[in-house]
């Protein structure tokens, strides 16, 4: 029986904890990892333009000795000939023996592993999921702060749409004594479901706030997201707030000194630039984190040991 | 001297039994191949987008231990440039030991197999020939009827654009005792030519007819393509027909247990999917054997034992 | 500290011996190459498409050992979310032991080198630089003539805005002896600049003229480049002058019969197809060594022995 991963919730505490400690070992022991994946080939299917997601899958696979195919605009793909997602997973898994696939529309991976007969890895679904972007965030915090549970995490900017902090939200609040502070401005608050049926049900300490500066001296982890100009109603609040929710060294003296900060990249300018030098920013470190997390996902559904 | 493979003439029937013998070899001993071509590169030149053919040549590179690059949009080429054919492909022939091009127009790869240095494939170019496909075909009739002469072989669909349907007749007409029957609306029976040239002149035995099921029970292969609506001259002649071009389970009622279904694909809607998972539908088995007739063909043109 | 390649003049002579010493080793000995970069891999990021140039990367890097990523296209690329060159950069030096980066605007690969941290070669930035193809050039005309000094060296064609040329007058004058003609129509002569900071500074003896035929029969290199329709004030002078600078047999009567003929291709028409199979021409070996002097120059800037 194959398994997939097309939302984080498909993986259980206990898996998620064996990929993050399947990846620092590859971390520590690069070397003994570089054949596991000889005579294996991956196809990233990308429906929509994602260079960082999909150079991060290539090279897990570069990085376990395989292959890799695929394509990566919908155009160049046969879905222009008017094939269904379902038809072309089909026919890849007679190129590949993995697929990961990004795709606007939401539940197309979903589709395409039903009828695939190879695994299938959910590179991301429209605003919908990318559990290997939460299992990323997963191991760099995990990597930074040496633990998973008894933090205080801090979500700043669009919480509205930002389905990466959703998914963040969902998979921190499975460790114990992990406590949220959101926050964004009014308009892009973490929507009602989140709310209700992330944090409340599962009774986890939280608290909303408009205020970065306000927020900051308690974070253990500060999660940076875009502010997007084109989510306000109109262009007065845009101009007015967008600035509250820019990190800057000014901003950070009040900050513990082993604040992690994580972004998902790419980020335009709600980061400043400034800050990329200080020991706290985590951002790239996270790249190469995604890299690692997703060795460790390809070797488990493979079921190569 | 070298050989390439633009056209499936240019190919014996003994080249073509040896072909299928050693692709049956390969699904057999995978194993033995997987190194065969160590240190050789495919460039695959695609001037328009075909993803499955691409990652179908690309996955037999692969499969044998080769590299790929290339490119698959016209844009992205120098041919944006103004850069011929013939220098391009002439140029290639300094990066890869082979080539597979695609190209919308008729003898593009013609051309530059006459400047290239290394064997070039003819991956399809327009109108005119894909001899892979043909070879693909081939295979896939031999590895589910275990022969390829005394058959009955039923075209539905578009007989007289569709050109895999041509070099299908035209190959299977070199095997003894094979039967066509070519089911088609009035208006997209095969052409002239295709009659005079490769049935009559070949004393081969067919029948016309534009009723799939009146066909159905005499055949030991059903090959279907795809009827598009821009072939007919009016809107009602479409609606009117298209149904009865679509095989869905009701008309496999009368069909052979052994029958074998084909399609080249991209499907649209000719096949309904819930004939997928009948024993007799073949084009998912089909995709995989055309990588496989690949990796004999590229063996065969670049001489490896 | 690591080392780049943005401008030719990042290396010095000696070092660019050493590179043509290495390809020479390279092309005599290229089994002893095939593992030297096994587990290090390549980016090609290329904002503009340059087909020859990424396929002489990418092959080069196959060829030993290594394996290739990237994209190709700006819009395929994180870019089109706004991301910078500089965090791109950085963040595929997660992913890559080395980037080759080909950018419309002049500087890009500056910038990126100074974020990333693998080396980054200069593929070409806008009409700036383009220190491989200049390195080419060189390893060419040294396979061709056995020496890089003692030469009359021709350039021909669009001598103002062609961007090769300049960096090989700039190259080729740091070797002892080698004089320029310089062959263009008024309109397209050298940039001053050229004349003072490169030929007048340094002492090189070099003449102007606009005659092809009368420079042809003292000429050891002819360098020829294109002449585009784009570059004239008006359509006139540009029919009246185009087929004096378009290289025909007739033109070649002249000629040394020890002459190299090169371009940095593509061509359109500059050079008539029927001087290819003229062992003078030597722009398809010159693509050649494209390959082998940036097999060299990635050893070098992977320090491997």
């Amino acid at each position: 029986m194959k398994r997939d991963l097309i939302d984080i919730t498909d993986l259980t505490v206990e898996e998620i904890d064996e990929l993050i400690a399947k990846a620092e070992d590859i971390i520590e022991h690069p070397e003994v990892y570089r054949e596991k994946c000889r005579y294996k080939k991956l196809a990233t299917l990308f429906y929509e333009p994602s260079t960082r997601t999909r150079l991060s899958f290539e090279s897990a696979m570069y990085e376990l000795g395989g292959q890799v195919l695929g394509f990566h605009e919908a155009q160049s793909s046969s879905a222009t000939k008017g094939e269904s997602v379902a038809d072309t997973a089909r026919t890849v898994s007679c190129f590949a023996d993995i697929i990961a696939m990004r795709h606007p529309k939401e539940g197309a991976p979903l589709v395409a592993s039903m009828k695939a007969t190879v695994p299938v890895i959910n590179a991301g679904d429209g605003g919908h999921h990318h559990p290997t972007q939460t299992l990323t965030d997963l191991l760099t915090i995990k990597r930074e702060k040496g633990r998973l549970d008894s933090l205080v995490v801090g979500c700043c900017g669009d919480l509205k749409f930002g389905r990466t902090v959703h998914s963040l939200i969902g998979a921190m609040s499975r460790y114990p004594n992990v406590r949220f502070v959101l926050i964004s401005p009014e308009e892009l608050r973490v929507p009602e479901s989140v709310r209700t049926d992330l944090l409340e049900k599962n009774g986890i300490d939280y608290e909303e706030t408009t205020s970065l500066e306000e927020a900051m001296p308690q974070l253990d982890i500060l999660y940076m997201t875009r502010v997007q100009r084109e989510r306000f109603f109109n262009e007065d609040d845009y101009v007015r707030l967008k600035d509250s929710y820019i990190l800057t060294p000014d901003k950070l003296r009040t900050a513990k000194w082993d604040l992690a900060i994580l972004h998902p990249l790419p980020r335009v300018n709600e980061i400043s630039i400034a800050i990329d030098d200080d020991p706290r920013a985590c951002y790239f470190r996270q790249v190469l984190c995604g890299k690692f997390i997703r060795m460790a996902l390809i070797l488990k559904l493979l079921e190569v040991e």
